[in-house]
């Protein structure tokens, strides 16, 4: 096929949209490949619509190739299977609700766990119509409370989700195993640079679970690797503990005057000028900070949590709502400190923290905290500290949680070196769900035995236009998008650089050749400078830009890779053969 | 591509669902394409999902080949557009409306018109940019009262709109007439039986509009035809008038009691025994009737208005509703007589009624209430008619309404004969709107003399989802479904008839032939009775069904078709060969 830019509804820019934070969202808006239709919502104009199709069309050609069979649900969907699993309730905000005329309770979907599991109890009985999986494509809903960067993080947007349904965990894990692998053909398609992290499971329930993200500097999931290969998001590294010490010979805890010390830095100063210790300084690692925060429930109950750390240590809010979810972290402001005499800010130590003390705050501890740890702390006096506060002797806690931060050179968990840091974009997710869904709503089917089994179930999902965004993030450059060859709107970009009838001749000719032999070209027949059409040319990012120009008198057109910038000159009698050529080796 | 109906996510039904009401639905949902996730929402299975896809194919090859370009929008989109052309209010209850987080107010789009204004505003700054025509295939929203017949009438269902945008008038009818001829095609490849009439434009604004109606007893539109080839749904039909009647010589109005006659039959009949005419009887048609009925605005108001016509036809209240749009029509209830003492019940006359009058009701007037006409009407005294009242000269209303019943046998306003009455199933409705959303949203381009004008635009709705229903409520038969090769989720439905080695090899090298000739191929390789796989190809209804059977023992199989019911022995040797001839021949 041909398109004209000549009459191709396109509107390119030169200026950067002010409301666009990333590389991908400005370039995708100055192309003319989506506008804003409001906050977090986008519409797709004919060169996005292209490139969404075309990812749509490659995850379709992987699902399909392991077996998965496509349905599609509406988003529109009634509340009560969402109020059986909770997560009417769970989702909080996040949920775009929705009341009809009659007043009956409906949501905006943000995935679908629910409505699958309740479909596969009504279509199948039996173990023979297993092992199952199922898939859409199709528009969901979440109401972000800070929609950024364009398509990264929509309010409406376009997701694959499946769900592998399996009477055993064997097939549960085979179900896992033959998506992962069609992750990685979809993602390996796509040109993305990603990696492979273990992740928590979030709001989704259940157990084993991998991500796939997207390498890029404005991504909004930080995660880790090791020398040794582990790789994990950052919210789902666990910390190496330190084996317990001795409590004998430990000396005992003594509280000391430390005036204007409220933080971790003026402490440490003032400890090691007054106290200080023979064989090294103090510093923050030989501190006890506690942070306290405040829980939101999804059913909008809040709750104080306080975490005791390490104090060379920050709390991650992130790592800590992976841990608390569905509930989410808040700041324990001036009011509530206000509620709360004994917490006294700047100096508030385990004496008063716990469900058992006066109190009553739950107080949890990172996991280096272990028995026979010492600690300078918080004595619960203005301008005092306890020194020599020994874990499990003089102090315990509700339990333990992972909410400091992760360092770069913290050790991997499975012993593999260091960890070093890098940020990504979260474009897939694998997780076992387990038999959660299935219990919640009854999907039961007759066992070889015939006997009633729970079905346990795998759910996958992957952002798609999402994906648009990480790909151009990935590939484009100061000049403007670069497709990789599956993705792009179009197979060339034919310039017409020239206004003589031999130029427009010569282009009209390459475009109907490449047209029978079955690719699509964008044809840039415009009345406009040829500076002009390069720069849009860059900024569109058709992998394969074909200048036809003063060359044709010589029988020769330039022949550009968008990517890297090279050019050829190729015989005009050539030219067809050759591009469609490159467009096969994709 | 082979599916294998072992291993298809595919249930059928032997019993109808208790809640459908139409063939289609029934069979969609006993034949495993569609199910019910809510009143008016329903989820894609497999089969139904390959059926709304080549649905889709086809109306975008169309699109395609007139230029219209593929956009695509949100669902969730901002109140302030639909504020700026009044239609958040119009749209009544049937619009789904959201608030987000923040409580700023949303809509799930019923149609597209304000947001494809706004965006060619902001894409087209010239003449240059047009003509334009811009189409999405879409998933919408409509909270209807009433959800019926499944994907017939649906609250969330898939459309495909489109919009042209020119400078001028004659442009306009060119991009319609383009429209309608893509139009044309679309429901000719879809195989729907269906006929174009003109129609109102509802709730769209705008003047010149058709409707494509499939031809269907279970559609919820009346139209009519005249043997000259008038076509025109029942809401667009004008009524003939006749000529006015001179007063001169016309008998004085005078008041008869009438003692039990609140309805028309009774006056009639107490009309020809107490006061007989010489020429011939009375009958309905000499008796005004007066109807009040309740208008309800988009903004809540109420308001009455009664309507006078001749007694022997009824208030058609789609016809009405056409009219007084986008205002909804209520019963005028006990409650509301009870406001109105001077609106005696069966005895309504029009000496009470009009704007003018002591009761100050909107009073209109069928239009062969013409000047002249002379009626028995109620005296507005319970028990009391007046006679030879003269419209003109004894009362006058405050304009006209075409809300009276058409019936068969009607004169064609255009004079083309008699009328007959069908119903049918809106599947298209094409709308010349003209510079109602250009001029309330600013749409201006420059012009060739470098003036703003304001752009004149198009509106084209296909029901996509709403097609499958259609279509297969035109060729279902008792037996199940039965479609249309386009439209048919596979190309040929193969039957393992038998269980010999013999029997399955043959059938897995038909298949294997027909997938590498580019065919897709349903393979019934179930462990089921020979009775139940016939049952169930009939019921989901690929066009061509080919049974393996006994016959390959002697080289043959069985070709059916599943619409003619026809049968042919083929040789094993020829049957790709064929099977993929006929398809080609589609």
């Amino acid at each position: 096929m041909i398109t004209r830019m000549s009459t191709l509804f396109l509107r390119t820019l030169r200026e950067d949209p002010a409301d666009a934070e990333v590389p991908s969202h400005r370039l995708l808006v100055r192309a003319g490949y989506i506008r804003r239709a409001g906050p977090g919502i986008y519409t797709w104009l004919p060169l996005g619509w292209r490139v969404l199709r075309n990812v749509e069309r490659i995850i379709r050609e992987e699902m399909d190739a392991i077996g998965a069979q496509e349905v599609h649900f509406p988003a529109l969907l009634p509340r009560e299977p969402y109020e059986a699993t909770g997560r009417w309730t769970e989702y909080g905000d996040n949920l775009f609700r929705v009341k009809d005329r009659k007043q009956a309770d409906y949501l905006l979907g943000p995935t679908h766990e629910e409505m699958f599991t309740l479909l596969v109890k009504d279509i199948v009985p039996s173990y023979k119509g297993l092992p199952l999986s199922l898939y859409q494509i199709q528009t969901k809903y979440r109401d972000e409370a800070r929609p950024r960067a364009g398509l990264l993080r929509g309010r409406e947007f376009v997701m694959k989700d499946s769900y592998s349904f399996d009477l055993t965990d064997a097939g549960l894990q085979a179900s896992y195993d033959a998506h992962r692998e069609a992750y990685v053909r979809i993602f390996d398609r796509l040109g993305l640079n990603y990696v492979i992290v273990a992740a928590t499971s979030g709001a989704m329930g259940g157990s084993a679970s991998e991500e796939f993200l997207a390498d890029a500097a404005v991504g909004e999931d930080t995660y880790v690797r090791s020398p040794g290969g582990y790789a994990a998001n950052v919210e789902a590294v666990t910390t190496v503990v330190p084996d317990p010490i001795p409590f004998d010979g430990l000396p005992e805890a003594h509280v000391e005057d430390t005036p204007d010390t409220p933080t971790i830095d003026t402490l440490v100063a003032h400890s090691n000028a007054a106290f200080p210790r023979d064989d090294r300084p103090w510093n923050g690692a030989d501190t006890l900070k506690n942070v306290i925060v405040l829980l939101r429930h999804p059913d909008g109950t809040r709750e104080p949590l306080a975490i005791g750390l390490p104090g060379d240590r920050e709390v991650d809010i992130k790592r800590l709502e992976a841990q608390v979810s569905p509930a989410e972290v808040e700041a324990f402001d001036e009011a509530q400190f206000a509620k709360y005499p004994d917490v006294v800010k700047g100096y508030l130590g385990p004496g008063v923290l716990g469900t058992e003390s006066k109190t009553g705050i739950r107080y949890l501890l990172d996991p280096r905290v272990v028995p026979g740890t010492r600690w300078i702390t918080g004595a619960n006096e203005k301008g005092r500290h306890v020194f020599d506060l020994v874990a499990g002797r003089d102090f315990t806690a509700d339990g333990v949680v992972e909410a400091a931060e992760v360092r770069a050179g913290d050790p991997a968990p499975d012993g593999s070196g260091p960890l070093s840091l890098a940020r990504g974009i979260e474009m897939g997710h694998i997780f076992q769900l387990g038999r959660k869904y299935a219990e919640a709503l009854g999907l039961q089917v007759l066992d070889e035995n015939g006997s009633l089994a729970t079905v346990t179930m795998g759910s996958y999902g992957i952002g798609v236009s999402r994906a648009v965004a990480a790909v151009a993030e990935n590939t484009c450059d100061d000049k403007g998008l670069a497709w990789p060859r599956e993705l792009s709107p179009y197979d060339v970009h034919l310039v017409v650089a020239g206004k003589t009838d031999e130029i427009k001749n010569a282009a009209e000719e390459i475009a109907t050749a490449l047209q029978i032999a079955g690719h699509s070209v964008l044809l840039d027949d415009r009345n406009a400078s040829v500076g002009v059409k390069f720069a849009d040319a860059e900024l569109i990012g058709v992998p394969t830009i074909c200048v036809v120009g003063r060359g044709v008198a010589s029988g020769v057109v330039e022949v550009r890779d968008r990517a890297t910038g090279s050019k050829v000159e190729v015989p005009l009698v050539e030219v067809a053969e050759q591009l469609g050529a490159a467009i096969r080796r994709r």
